[in-house]
C-alpha cells in the first residue's frame, strides 16, 4: 500500500477470483465457466468487428440492446449493458444503497457482495442460511432494507421459486431488490417477468455462464426505465464506451441464436445429474443444484484434502474457507467426459483415503 | 431519476461522448479517433481469441503487461491495464483523492476530470489556462493538492514540456500528478521516464488514439508499484476481468507492432501540420496543436455555425459550448483526403457567410 491510498479503502478486502494456474493443463472446474464454445455466429461476428476497433464503440449498445430487448420481452429503456454482471452490480449498490440504505444478503453467497458494500461504504447484513443452505424467504418479508439474492445462490444453487422472490419485493416497497441470475438459464425461474409489476426490482444477469462468454466480459440488468436511467447516469460518469465493440456484437450474434445455447443448457443440466448421482453412489452429501455446478462434500474425505488432491491429479475444483462450507467444494458441471474424468479421481482418492 | 436513488448522486452531471448520429455517412472528426486500422495481426489476434471467450479472461493481463514492460522499460508490476482510459482515471481518482485531498486541473481540459471528482465526493478546483489557453506551470509549483494535467492537453494540444512536468512532481512530494498522456504519441514528450524518480506520479495512457482501438476499450497506468497496487485493490473490488480476452490479444499483438502505429502517428502529424497551414490560410487562429487534432476559430463565422454548417454537409467536429471556447471547433486529424473535404467544404462556409 502507498501513503497516497485514500483512508476510505485501506481496509478494502477485496475479491479474490477462482485460480488459474499455469504449471500444467487442467480440467477446470473452478470458476463456472461453459464447457461448450460459443456459437460460429459469434466468431464472425468478432472477426467482423476487429476490422472496425478504431472507431469507438456505440455507448448505448443500440443493436444489442434491441436484440435482449425482443429476447427478454422488456422495452430498451429497461436494459443496461455492462462489462460484465459486477459492473452491474456495483452500479447498483453505488445508485440505491448509501448509509441511510443498508443492504443484505444471505451469509453464504457470491463472495462479492460484500466487498461492493464496503467498496461504497454501505452497511449490511449477512442473513445466515437454513441448517440445510436454503434460504428462508421469510427472513427478507418486509425487513426493510435493500436486498440482493443469488438465484439460484452460489455456492450452493439452491433456488427461491418465483412466489418466494414477488413475496420479498411486493412486501419490501420502500427498498430495492436485486436477484441475481447468473445461473438461471441452468433450471430457475427468472423474475425478469416480475420487473413490469414492481419498481423496486433489479435482475441482473450474464453472459459468462450459459452464453459462452466469461472471456467477452458482457452482463446487464433489466428493471424499469428510471431504475435504468438511474445506472445509466453512473455509467455516464465512470466510463460511456463500458462495452467494447467486439464483445457488443459477440453478445447480439449470441441473442440471435439463443437455441443453441439453451440446447448447450439442456445438456449441462443433464450431465449435473448425472454427476449429481454419481457422488451420492459415493457417498458424497450433494445439494440440489439448479446452476451449471455442483455443491459436495464426503464424510471420507475433508473439502481441503479433496480440493488439493484432485489439483494433484489435473482437476481444479473451487474450495471456499469459510467455516460453514469448508467441507464442501463446489465443482462447475464441464462436458460429460470432464466430469467421468472428476468421478473417477475422485473414486480414487476416496479409495487411497481408507 | 427513480425515487431510489441516491442522494449522493443525484446532482450528478454525467460525461456528454460526442455525437454519433445515425442519419447518415459522415466523415467523423469530432471524437480523436484514428482513421487507420489496426495492424493484420491485431485482427489475427482477436479472431483465435474469439474461440476461447468461454473462458475468463487473465485478470493479470500477464502478456500484455509483459509486452507493454518492454515498450515502456518498467517493471510489470508499475502497470496496470484497464477497461480504456478512463477507467484508470477513475480508480486514480476514488485511491488517491478524497475529501482530505482535493484535486485540481486546468479549467479548459477533458471534460471528465469534474465528472470522476463529482462522483467520488472529491473536491476539486479549475485553474485557468492563460490566455493563449496554454497551461502556466508555475501555477501547480508546490500547490500541495492532487494534480491532473492531460498532456498534450484538450482541447487546445498545447503542451508542457518534460522539465515544466518534473518541477511540478518534484514540488509536490506530498500529493499525487496524473499526467494523462491520452495523446502524447503525437509530439509531447511522455513523463514515463519520471515515474521511476518520483513515488507521486501516474502516467496514463490509452489505446484509442495512436494505436486505433478505440472500439477496444483499453487503456493503462504506469507509476510506483505501490501505487499500481493501490488501484490494483479498486480493480479486484471492482470488476476483477475489467479486461476482455479479445481486447487483451488485440492489445498484445498492438504492442508488437509499434512501428506501425509509430509510422501513423507520423502521417497524422504530417495531414495536421499541412491541415493547420491551410486553416490559417483562410484566416483561422489555431493553437499549435501537438495532439491528433487541432483547435481553430474564425473571426468570419462563430464556433456554433461552422459546426453545424461542417455537419450539414456531412462533416462531424466537436464543438464545446463553454464559454471560453464556444468560438472554437476541435477537428480530429483525419487521412489527407478526409481533411481535404474538411477544408474544402469550410472555405465554402466561409465563402457563403461573406
Amino acid at each position: 500500500m502507498s501513503r497516497f491510498f485514500s483512508k476510505k479503502y485501506q481496509n478494502l478486502k477485496a475479491y479474490t477470483p477462482g485460480e488459474q494456474p499455469r504449471d500444467m493443463q487442467y480440467i477446470k472446474l473452478n470458476t463456472n465457466e461453459s464447457p461448450y464454445p460459443p456459437s460460429p455466429s459469434v466468431l464472425d461476428a468478432v472477426a467482423e468487428e476487429a476490422g472496425k476497433l478504431a472507431l469507438y464503440s456505440d455507448p448505448e449498445c443500440t443493436e444489442l440492446v434491441r436484440e435482449a430487448s425482443k429476447l427478454f420481452g422488456v422495452k430498451p429503456t429497461e436494459i443496461l449493458m455492462t462489462n460484465g454482471s459486477d459492473e452491474i452490480l456495483n452500479f447498483a449498490f453505488m445508485a440505491f444503497c448509501d448509509k441511510e440504505h443498508p443492504i443484505v444478503f444471505p451469509d453464504i453467497t457470491y463472495g462479492f457482495y460484500p466487498v461492493f458494500a464496503e467498496l461504497n461504504g454501505i452497511p449490511y447484513e449477512k442473513i445466515p442460511l437454513k441448517e440445510d443452505f436454503s434460504i428462508d424467504a421469510n427472513d427478507y418479508i418486509g425487513i426493510g432494507k435493500n436486498i440482493v439474492i443469488a438465484n439460484p445462490n452460489a455456492p450452493t444453487g439452491l433456488t427461491l421459486t418465483l412466489e418466494e422472490i414477488e413475496k420479498i419485493v411486493a412486501s419490501n416497497p420502500e427498498n430495492i431488490v436485486i436477484i441475481d441470475e447468473a445461473y438461471v438459464d441452468f433450471g430457475a425461474q427468472s423474475a425478469v417477468c416480475l420487473t413490469k409489476k414492481y419498481e423496486n426490482l433489479l435482475v441482473t444477469q450474464t453472459f459468462s455462464k450459459s452464453r459462452s462468454m466469461a472471456g467477452a466480459r458482457l452482463g446487464f440488468g433489466i428493471g424499469t426505465a428510471s431504475l435504468i436511467a438511474d445506472m445509466q447516469t453512473i455509467k455516464y460518469s465512470t466510463n460511456p464506451y463500458n462495452v467494447n465493440r467486439m464483445t457488443m456484437a459477440a453478445g447480439a450474434a449470441a441473442l440471435r441464436e439463443n437455441a443453441y445455447y439453451m440446447d448447450n443448457c439442456k445438456k449441462i443440466v443433464k450431465t449435473r445429474e448425472y454427476t449429481k448421482r454419481a457422488l451420492e453412489k459415493m457417498g458424497f452429501s450433494v445439494t440440489d443444484s439448479k446452476a451449471n455446478f455442483l455443491f459436495a462434500k464426503s464424510e471420507a474425505v475433508n473439502g481441503e484434502t479433496l480440493y488439493t488432491e484432485l489439483k494433484k491429479r489435473g482437476v481444479l475444483v473451487r474450495h471456499f474457507s469459510a467455516e460453514r462450507i469448508c467441507e464442501y467444494n463446489r465443482i462447475t458441471v464441464g462436458t460429460q467426459e470432464q466430469m467421468e474424468v472428476f468421478l473417477a479421481k475422485t473414486e480414487e482418492i476416496l479409495s487411497e483415503m481408507q
